[in-house]
């Protein structure tokens, strides 16, 4: 990993998280517990990989920073939400996201719901607002953009296959398409935000949606690898979850050796596709490759 | 109830859910619970009276049907999924709602939440799409006002409220505020949405508002009166829950008749709000004056 990249996503965390802040004020009304958990959900930290995505693929346009770190909180919220959501009772019953308990165990599971959906709108809220982007088509692009990457045949789609389809029905390609449902369609919408907020002329775009393709499945591939091989405490979260379900991942269908492979190949891939932009996109170069290195 | 309110309202709610059911299609993909479970809550009928205020604000100023019908469609979804997720054993736990067993009952929680969670996706997609107006200004701009009415300062902080504030607490002020957040701020949006949608004048807009304002405000008393007078069979969901749940009301704060007269003044003053418009506007007087007359 390129310290320019490590300083750079570094900082990018820092923005994120000041900028988050002014997007979720404390209140003293009587649904105070309500923005306290959404606070606390969303400033938990986190790499925020998803913000970096959003604000290099917009520098590539020279795209102002105003208009694109807002994009970039909005994506942020609506992962944010997922997570709170995915880690309920009844989905995946998860005790503790990155190190701190979840919200469900640190509040309760209503407000769990309560927060998440309040997050989901207000990501769309930061789009469709006039400070987001002076045209209001490309607000209006924005939203419906990210609304199909987050809903019933994106995001939500894919959780729900996660959690309904039967684990010896899951091949390759079944859970290749789980996964780009998933966690997939949320970063390739980072990537074509950029590409939107510039005016990106269309070989552009589908160059950037192309290497977040890629990019994401890379990640989900490591995150499976992670779960084999992380470190629970240097991770913030339980490790072993999918191993001891006995879930099928990328690991359990391709084994460890084949899963490295195939990630490392399509971070490369995803490197190839950046061919038609210039060192500007050096960034996100290294982001395809930080994605399989990591040990987070 | 004049005879032609009865036939435009019903006329609404037949449309409705022919429309719903074309953003709403049945799938066959191992996701297909969540898409089942998103019809079935969605197509389960209501009186679709937050549609029929969009399709007559909209008509107020020659708005396009093709237009005002899908911005009707998508609140309508939008409504659809906090009913799913007030359901919630976790929220209100309620076992039937329009008279059949609500979405958790009827596939489980998991589903429940995910389904509520990928109809607010939709509704925001159905408002960025470009089919819902030329205008990308128009479209951010509903998307906006939904947003804000469905979040956490609207109907999810409402929610918050309606469950966590101590019942002793409640005066008559509280629950009005309550009220306004919970279900009264997606009927506004449904009476601003008819005026942003037209580019009606700030005075017009204004009128609609206030127009909204108060017969959301009248419809809320008279869910209350109804929970203690109302039919169980006919409403098609358990009544004088708030009563053996001791819970405060309009009606257990002010009694049943200073209630009923309470709502009744908002009705008179709703339709006094309409005095910009001319007999244009009779079916949105004739909705101010049947949200306060309705057995169910």
């Amino acid at each position: 990993m390129s310290e320019e990249f490590a300083t750079a996503l570094r900082q990018t965390a820092e923005l994120m998280n000041r900028e988050l802040g002014e997007f979720l004020p404390e209140t003293d009304s009587p649904e105070q517990m309500l923005h306290s958990a959404m606070r606390y959900a969303t400033l938990a930290g986190g790499k925020r990989l998803r913000a970096f995505l959003v604000i290099q693929s917009a520098d590539l346009f020279n795209v102002s920073r105003d208009y694109s770190v807002r994009v970039a909180a909005a994506l942020e919220i609506m992962h944010t939400y997922s997570l709170v959501h995915d880690d309920l009772p009844c989905m995946d019953d998860d005790d503790l996201r990155r190190g701190i308990p979840t919200v469900h165990k640190k509040f309760d599971e209503t407000i769990a719901v309560l927060a998440g959906d309040a997050l989901q709108a207000l990501s769309f809220e930061i789009l469709a607002d006039q400070k987001t982007h002076p045209s209001g088509s490309v607000r209006a692009e924005l939203v419906s953009k990210l609304a199909q990457a987050a809903g019933g045949h994106g995001m939500v789609g894919g959780q729900t296959m996660d959690i309904y389809t039967e684990q010896s029905d899951l091949a390759v390609s079944t859970i290749t398409r789980l996964q780009q449902m998933k966690t997939g369609a949320l970063i390739t919408f980072a990537c074509e935000a950029g590409a939107i907020l510039g005016h990106a002329a269309p070989a552009k775009r589908m160059a950037l949606r192309a290497y977040a393709h890629d990019l994401g499945l890379a990640f989900q591939i490591t995150d499976d690898i992670l779960d084999v091989e992380g470190d629970s405490d240097q991770m913030g979260k339980a490790t072993r979850k999918d191993v001891d379900a006995d879930k099928a991942t990328f690991v359990s269908l391709l084994g460890l050796e084949k899963a490295k492979i195939h990630a490392d190949m399509l971070s490369q891939q995803a490197v190839n596709h950046l061919s038609a932009f210039n060192t500007n996109a050096d960034l996100l170069r290294d982001a395809a490759v930080f994605t399989v290195k990591r040990n987070k």
